[in-house]
């Protein structure tokens, strides 16, 4: 039942070497041009002013249309591709992908509890894994939308300010520690008013899709910039998100009781009915000058706490209002064993035990060249390369 | 010599009952309708393409022109004032200002080190005031875009998670601990490219003036939610900025050296020229109910250890970029006498010591009904009034 369809229908911008930017479908190994589409006419009883809301270079203007226009030209194309009608199709290899929506806020939850936790075995071991508020609360803070990519962009080793031991006088110089984190990324269709906070029963109806999303981390910069007020530029040098946005609507049919109970009872207003999706999620390595990728991390994404609900029924409940093309990031995700971790820092405990790669190569954190895949049932992948730092 | 201008020439958007948004300067009590000085066709020479760009409900299309045209239209306007020609003025109580920006990144820094160390004094009385990075690095994070508001909108009591003490279950309750931030607001013009750090030189031309921020900020909240990752929803409930940019260009000439110097001397990166403003800042209170203001704050720009070009070094320095329409505040410029604090916080020892008026009023936070205008020389006020939480 919570199988991923075979054949997936997801949205995107992007362009060819003959024409500017669009709106486009991609399926199995093509792209449907749903610029191109609409100006035949025939999306126009589905999707008023078509023409206009395909020919923009995201998906944004689609996605505030709400979900009733979405089900329905979904249902449209769907038809029309089985249909197998004559169709504005395009081979996946000659289209260039564009970022597929026009990032409003870019929220950063903290949603696995293995992360969490690991995290501050790792940062704080002196403390508690979690900080008290961790049960209570969905935590989260605003990450840099300008640092938004499209999977295959090359991400450069950030220059920062790091120290190596805990005393001294930082450096500046290019981490030593950059880190993957598999995440999902869930893209904001509807607005919500501002001061009008959103309840358990509206939340999805504001969610247009859901990306892989792999927020690029420099640990070293980010255990010296941190204190007191969060991660800033350790985490602003790229965040790779998919190029093709998979329908929240055809996810539903995945979702599955979460891994584990909450427990504390979360108070009143984070209250409603609680589910994770059943998506096996994988990142992949190719380390530079290899042909050859190595699975790093096998989880799933059942492995949240948080719920989807839970996160936007928080994130509206003080004020806060979502915006079309606000993108909220579920946080790293780590299953409850090593080898199941959404990130090096916990797969390598900080780089102490480095992963022993099948082809005898050694990672603590990444080198440049190394490229990271991230893959899902049913998602788009997300992909990137690290560049050496600047000369 | 660092006297302000008597009759600034400031920047914003507006509409009229009869009309829809667009671009406007306010002078005296005036605001010029530059769309429709623009279809006169008195501005081609200056800015090309100006009824597009000057037909804009922000100030974004205009700022991502560049300093040279920015120059040029500002001193064609004084011309055409100084002229006294028959021009579109409105009186300024005729037109609605409309937020001025679009805005980019909200990138909050924190570069008082008067408002850092009473901020460590009371959140972690235990501890030194300062964290050990503060000397060498400009700490900032990322803001909520989207809770940018133009000054004299009204601003709710959000509700939240907070706790009474340091034990025990958070409730969801209003914040009984609302309070400002006295703050710059700079707006950043001209982008730069990813991955291509600014330089010191370079700095000032991609900004493109400056606004008073008042960054509400909802104590009780901010001290259950913020670790590890940071300060969230309690910052993000609203952010007021003023209407009308005042040009970077006018207010150069009011720089001066900051109130200290850099001990330790900062990593070689981040020196260069440091200067601060020479601006008086203050803070009026006109509590609920009462007609009169009374003053609680008065301090100067001065105060602040990390200059501008040093922030925006530091910020491009590792793979972030600036976007047109970008905002960055100071964080609160507090000085070193009680009284020339930029929030409650400090003012009132977090609550302990609170304010009393001369009408008799005490104040620790704000309470419903209260209103606060951020004035400075030469800057456009910047004002809010807090709603009761809602229902």
């Amino acid at each position: 039942l919570t199988r991923p369809d075979p054949a997936p229908l997801r949205y995107g911008a992007f362009r060819t070497r003959d024409a500017g930017a669009r709106v486009g479908a991609a399926w199995r190994d093509q792209v449907l041009d749903l610029a191109a589409l609409a100006r035949r006419g025939v999306l126009d009883d589905v999707l008023p002013d078509a023409e206009r809301i395909l020919t923009q270079p995201s998906l944004n203007a689609f996605m505030a249309c709400g979900p009733a226009v979405w089900r329905a030209l979904h249902a449209r194309l769907r038809a029309l591709l089985d249909a197998q009608e004559d169709l504005p199709l395009l081979a996946v290899r000659d289209v260039e992908p564009l970022l597929p929506i026009e990032i409003g806020d870019f929220t950063e939850l903290y949603s696995s509890r293995e992360h969490a936790s690991n995290g501050g075995r790792i940062m704080r071991p002196d403390g508690e894994p979690l900080a008290p508020n961790w049960t209570h609360i969905p935590v989260g803070y605003h990450g840099r939308s300008s640092s938004v990519v499209v999977s295959g962009t090359d991400v450069r080793r950030p220059f920062g300010q790091a120290r190596d031991g805990d005393v001294g006088r930082p450096e500046f110089r290019p981490s030593r520690k950059i880190d993957f984190e598999l995440e999902l990324g869930f893209v904001i269709g509807v607005p919500s008013e501002r001061d009008r906070p959103v309840t358990h029963e509206e939340a999805l109806d504001h969610v247009f899709g859901v990306v892989l999303l792999n927020d690029w981390s420099a640990r070293d910069i980010q255990a010296w910039e941190a204190r007191p007020l969060g991660p800033f530029l350790s985490k602003a040098f790229a965040t790779s998100i998919s190029a093709w946005v998979m329908p929240l609507e055809d996810l539903l049919h995945r979702r599955v009781p979460p891994a584990d109970v909450q427990d504390p009872e979360p108070l009143a207003y984070l209250r409603g009915e609680r589910w994770a999706f059943d998506i096996d999620l994988q990142v992949a390595l190719r380390p530079a000058g290899s042909g050859e990728e190595h699975v790093v991390s096998e989880t799933n994404a059942r492995y949240v706490y948080w719920s989807l609900e839970q996160q936007i029924v928080h994130l509206t409940s003080g004020g806060a209002m979502l915006r079309t093309g606000d993108l909220l990031g579920s946080g790293a995700i780590s299953g409850p064993s090593r080898g199941s971790n959404g990130s090096l820092l916990e797969l390598t405990w900080n780089g102490t035990e480095p992963l022993q790669l099948a082809d005898g190569t050694q990672r603590g954190f990444l080198e440049d060249g190394d490229e990271v895949v991230l893959r899902a049932d049913g998602l788009a992948e997300c992909r990137g390369r690290v560049l050496p730092a600047r000369r």
